[in-house]
């Protein structure tokens, strides 16, 4: 999609003018600081040079900003603590980009209701702590959860290990204080449980990756303090037989609260890089966990299901722990795979793609198929698989020799052959990452003509000079 | 909002264009016919003469007649079972009523996936029961649940008494297919537990009241088969004894599968209507129950702490049964209260208006304090009240003489007086009944104008010659 209404450049606005408008020392241009806010962790996303950085501290910084860009007709970037892996937030050459991450504060915690209101700056684990105090529970919970913020986790629906049985960011959100393109500021979405007044624009701009607007207030709703979790583990041949299970499993009414996958390669790079008693040899693993809904006879009963299933479709290993300690060590492990997977794409060339396919679950079996298949057509690089097994949700890991133009080649290759195999397999390109730079041509091929001019035309209405994120999400879209 | 695409009609279009491409006797052009599905079940809401009605059997049908309608700028209907309380659908003068109740045909259930495919004209009472056979269940339980249709349900977000726990019908939408402004037809949404490719442009159609396009399919996730709940009730000299039980039991953790409200007035109706057992001269009634997830030990617990918590609270009895035919018994007086308030109206004048704000829970009394300011002054008009007072979802009953000049007067301010208490309170005038034509001018009360402004550009974007449903939810937006 083009942006009509960004001329050319001719001369540079007068930043002066901005500063006057903003918070002391908001305005940065200093060349290195902009810099070192000029991307997320996406590796092959071009970053460019932006004009200047404004760090927001109040609502009046980013509405002043995006009259300023408004007029200027100046491409305007969102951002939060950069954690992305897509490059949603890359600097493009003559941008602002904004940032909203000093504004962090927890607005209110309304315990009669069940609802906090956030600043969109305020880290999701930050969040977890502060409402552990009210006895409420914040469920989602990205790989990120420990450093990235509210407002990112709404602009790209974040999900995590909770969603197989409480949900995505999306579900949570009741309403987003959002500054249109216009610099209005304005809520969208209610604070009631229920309403149906209009069409629902809170859940438009929950994944929009600042396309948008920019989200300057969160209002979530809360579950009640989540009660601790009993973990079972289950270890298999080969990632076949761990999706026949998760499919049996989920199919007969189990609702565990965490379902994760790690293939073999996953389990070694894991051992490798920290000893959480993870056992080697294994062609896969699943890891689960239920909390009963509180119920503790509930939790021990949807883990004996799980090892019923398990063993019945071959499982060679299946554990059990009700020593919350052990199972903190197990997720620990799950969450130590980025990390991992980091120190073995070092010793191997530095090289590394994260991909984030979702397919239907009852197609998970198909999907490590084709993923077996990828591997072996390109031998020289590492495809190694973890992922939300209970959503069908895989983080298929390409390793590479970032030095090697072939091992390069070969890693863009496997990493759209993965999302071709998503949606192959009825599934999408990006079940919780976003879009973003790196795969905005793939939306272009996972979206009708019909859905890709809805989007087109609502991106039109909402932004019509274009100033949110242009080059990004939508970019590729007819 | 104006229709510009919509010219005056100078001469009738040739219906039979449209004859020829649709399904044999899809056309209907017999004016008895055409009455009979000209309106849904609300008061205060203009029926106008429509040209033509259309019943499609399948997709092609819909397809054929919203091309017809773009052709000829004919404004164009949907409508399902037309059980709907704000006259969404409504004819127009000139218009096409295009019913999609014939295409009622079950797709497909997904096992693996927990999935279920439908036409949109499934009445969501035969769903859920189809899914049982299953061991599924779908949960959003409108009161219209037997007669209602899945599309309905999808265009206007229908709610119901499962919501406290369950959520709505937008929390089980995965995905639709919609029949857009220009005849095409796509697929909205997905059908994966998580994804993140895009706007979710699904949940743009939910509860957009047909104000968008057509939907011809929607694609359902399930949850395992519910376990029979065990049922508690309180009884309180006054409303706002009762929302405080409402409030500090939800404050304490406690996650019921229902939670309702009657007010003593709809106590008496129901009593006068069929004899349920409810107890007479209380001046509040909580039903609550629990499933505990699954766990019998789990909803005991709930339900004791409900009682504890009523008692706290100054209820002057509660009950508790575990017996399941108690509990049917106690939910059908709930779903009484429809027809008890029937028949209380034909006795007064035969006048019902069914209001429908949600509030936050934490304000429930303030709202009661409120309606009883209301009831107080229009004596000559009853207000009596139930809802799902988990959700703050109240629907106050005015009923008055519709053969009193003053009498309608008097109900139609004590409803706007409900909808401005509603907004006072930080609620919205509508929490699952939906905008149509009885609320749209309030719908411009509750919005910005900002977000009025979003939801023009919107439309304009996705239907530019405002074909689908002028005049309705959005006629009164800027």
């Amino acid at each position: 999609m083009s942006n009509p209404g960004l001329p050319d450049s001719t001369g540079l606005p007068d930043l002066n003018e901005l500063a006057t408008q903003l918070s002391p020392n908001a305005l940065v241009t200093d060349t290195d600081v902009i810099a070192a806010h000029s991307s997320d962790r996406a590796l092959f996303s071009p970053v460019e040079s932006a004009l200047a950085l404004v760090r927001a501290t109040c609502v009046e910084d980013v509405q002043a900003t995006v009259r300023f860009a408004a007029k200027h007709a100046i491409p305007i970037i969102p951002s939060g603590a950069r954690t992305g892996l897509s490059g949603g937030i890359n600097a493009l050459d003559g941008c602002i980009l904004l940032n909203v991450a000093k504004m962090n504060r927890i607005l209110e915690v309304n315990t009669l209701d069940g609802t906090v209101t956030v600043e969109p700056g305020v880290i999701n684990l930050d969040l977890k702590n502060h409402l552990a105090d009210f006895n409420l529970s914040y469920p989602p919970d990205p790989g990120s959860v420990a450093i990235s913020t509210i407002g990112g986790n709404a602009a790209t629906n974040a999900g995590g290990m909770c969603c197989v049985k409480y949900g995505v960011t999306r579900d949570f959100v009741r309403s987003l204080k959002v500054v249109t393109a216009d610099g209005e500021v304005t809520t969208v979405g209610r604070n009631t449980a229920k309403g149906v007044a209009g069409f629902d624009l809170a859940q438009l701009f929950i994944g929009s990756e600042g396309t948008l607007g920019v989200i300057v207030e969160v209002t979530l709703r809360t579950v009640p303090k989540l009660a601790d979790p009993l973990t079972s583990v289950a270890l298999f041949s080969d990632p076949v037989h761990a999706a026949r299970t998760v499919t049996d499993y989920l199919g007969k009414g189990a609702t565990p609260s965490l379902l994760e996958y790690m293939d073999g390669g996953t389990i070694e790079a894991v051992n490798a890089y920290q000893n959480f008693g993870l056992p080697s040899g294994a062609g896969a693993m699943l890891i689960v966990q239920s909390d009963g809904s509180g119920s503790m006879t509930r939790a021990q009963e949807d883990l004996e299901l799980f090892q019923q299933v398990a063993q019945d479709n071959g499982a060679t290993d299946v554990m059990y722990s009700d020593d919350p300690r052990d199972s903190e060590s197990l997720v620990a492990a799950r969450r130590a795979v980025a990390p991992a997977n980091e120190k073995l794409a070092h010793s191997r060339g530095g090289g590394e793609l994260v991909d984030d396919v979702c397919v239907p679950r009852g197609r998970l079996a198909e999907f490590f198929e084709r993923q077996a298949q990828i591997a072996q057509k390109f031998p020289d690089i590492l495809v190694i698989a973890c992922g939300h097994a209970g959503d069908g949700n895989m983080h298929p890991n390409v390793i590479f020799d970032a030095g090697d133009p072939v091992s390069i080649q070969h890693a863009k290759e496997a990493f759209g052959m993965i999302m071709q195999a998503g949606l192959d397999l009825g599934g999408t390109i990006t079940g919780e990452h976003g879009v973003g730079v790196l795969k905005a041509e793939w939306l272009a091929r996972e979206l009708s003509p019909s859905a890709q001019k809805m989007h087109v035309a609502i991106k039109q209405a909402l932004d019509p000079q274009g100033i949110f994120s242009p080059g990004k999400m939508l970019s590729h879209l007819k």
